[in-house]
């Protein structure tokens, strides 16, 4: 079986390479090529089992699809896309790569002929908009207040149509959060959630702009691994036409995230958070989503991280080489 | 102020300009121009008040767009639509009208910089799909089940996403189905719930194909165009960001609609509704909405029929010059 990886330089596309390259298989299945596609070259998996080819492009342009699909693979993941800040600002831009993108794939696949491609899509839980209830449903309305939100509303209905009708097998994962995201801070309004674990345990301050009080849906980088995995192998009868799954997660706060660095990493280490309220932060944070009650994925066996403490400890282990700074 | 309906030709927007032309205005506002446009010339309205201008196109065409927008109308009624039957069987057909039309139509929009243009969509129940509560409520998720249902799914969230961002002033109604629909009798699989009223009206057979306890959900033309005046001058900041709504209607089922029709126009015509059930029918009719709890537009002004029996009432007024056949 060939794999394609769409945004395979991302974090996620990275970890999930690196994964599938060690193991060799997926489901049960050898992997007998892995393709890496992404707007910049993706990373060699180290020791890889199998031969992975690399390769950059322009997802949306003309064509592109169509030589992607043309690699033959059987399982494509699909994780590439303009980031929310960036959707909002370069309106264009982000219909075009987001939407396009994602809809030349689909007929790409769908003129190939090969319907049992399966589809593994990341969207996202922008697809939601506030107010929200306080845990947000399986069946509760998709009102995205962002242009990239719409956009990964938009492709899910797409694949949901395209594997209705047949045309390809797909499946769409609302994730989470991921925390500890790995790298440097970033200037997307999520970054802190990231930033007041990574830093300090990294030995450096982080900056903390909003309250304690402050709930957020959060899954690990490994969780997020293993939703993609499980989803590649799932038996999509059982998913039904309703192929678009918020993924399972864990709602902490951001007093709940410093008490679990407390207590895997000590009082020194979460001493490094420095309170420093920003407004405007603090105000779109507001409208995200908090918290999910994603009973259907749990149903399915998707599978979030045990505690934040785990979240933490899985950070330590696959970023810092098991040690705290 | 300058009027276009785009879909000129079809059922609806026969009867919206037929009214728009007789009352001159709309909101208190004179309307200076009524441009109708279809892909077959639409009928001239009797005695119109303002100049009437029929155009003829293919709506998702190049260029196509810009065009209609350049007329310079205000108001802008978007009801054309390949049907869902035929966009289930003619998917690039259905998909290039349903989703390519309106997405161009607003980049014309959104080009022109007249970001004060009302756009009036008309969507669809078919954005909901089985299985349902009792009731579906404002807040219940989209997951249709056709490709119709997914394309009028899509324009939803573009105009949404168009409206925040301030390219336009849009709203999209999800119209109940039309009852009592003039004109033949049609193969459509619903056309049945006006056949049984109409037919018999008119002195003739009509056959209905599924059981007394089918319910579905009704409106009749007059309260569509109701819907559409009242969506063209409502304050869209009440609306907020969610400018899609379900439109009210009447539940009731097709016993109900027989004992409705005994009640206006006797036994004798009721007679005229001869029992063939059809399998293949009555379980397309299974999986579609039967009744909704429409409180958001309740609560914005949109009003429903009365009841079935006015129902009956205003297509005898309307379209039988008062006489029962």
């Amino acid at each position: 079986m060939k794999v394609l990886i769409i945004g395979g330089a991302g974090m996620i596309g990275r970890k999930l390479s690196e994964r599938l390259a060690k193991d060799g298989e997926l489901g049960g299945r050898s992997i007998s090529e892995l393709a890496l596609y992404d707007v910049v070259p993706a990373s060699m998996p180290a020791a890889a089992k199998m031969p992975v080819k690399v390769a950059t492009g322009d997802f949306p342009a003309e064509g592109e699809a169509e030589k992607l699909v043309a690699g033959g693979a059987e399982m494509i993941f699909h994780l590439a896309a303009i980031v929310s800040g960036e959707a909002e600002q370069e309106f264009d831009k982000g219909y075009r790569i987001n939407m396009d993108g994602t809809r030349r794939l689909l007929e790409a696949i769908r003129h190939s002929g090969r319907t049992k491609t399966r589809l593994v899509f990341a969207s996202s839980i922008a697809v939601f908009g506030a107010p929200f209830p306080e845990a947000i449903g399986d069946e509760f309305f998709n009102t995205p207040l962002t242009s990239y939100g719409t956009q990964k509303n938009i492709c899910e209905l797409l694949i949901s149509d395209y594997s209705r009708k047949g045309f390809l097998d797909g499946i769409s994962l609302r994730l989470p959060t991921i925390c500890v995201r790995p790298g440097k801070p970033n200037k997307a309004a999520s970054g802190f959630f990231s930033n007041i674990m990574r830093e300090p345990l990294a030995g450096q301050e982080a900056v903390l702009p909003v309250s304690e009080s402050v709930m957020h849906w959060h899954a690990s980088p490994r969780a997020a691994v293993e939703f993609m995995r499980h989803a590649a192998t799932i038996d999509t009868a059982k998913v039904g036409p309703r192929r678009a799954l918020t993924m399972p997660g864990l709602a902490v706060t951001v007093g709940e995230q410093i008490a679990a660095l407390k207590k895997v990493a000590g009082d020194k280490v979460a001493a490094r958070i420095r309170r420093e309220p920003d407004q405007f932060i603090e105000q779109i944070v507001a409208g995200w989503p908090r918290k999910f009650a994603a009973k259907r994925a749990a149903e399915l066996g998707f599978k979030p991280d045990q505690s934040f403490e785990d979240i933490i400890r899985i950070h330590i282990e696959d970023e810092l080489g098991g040690r705290i700074g």
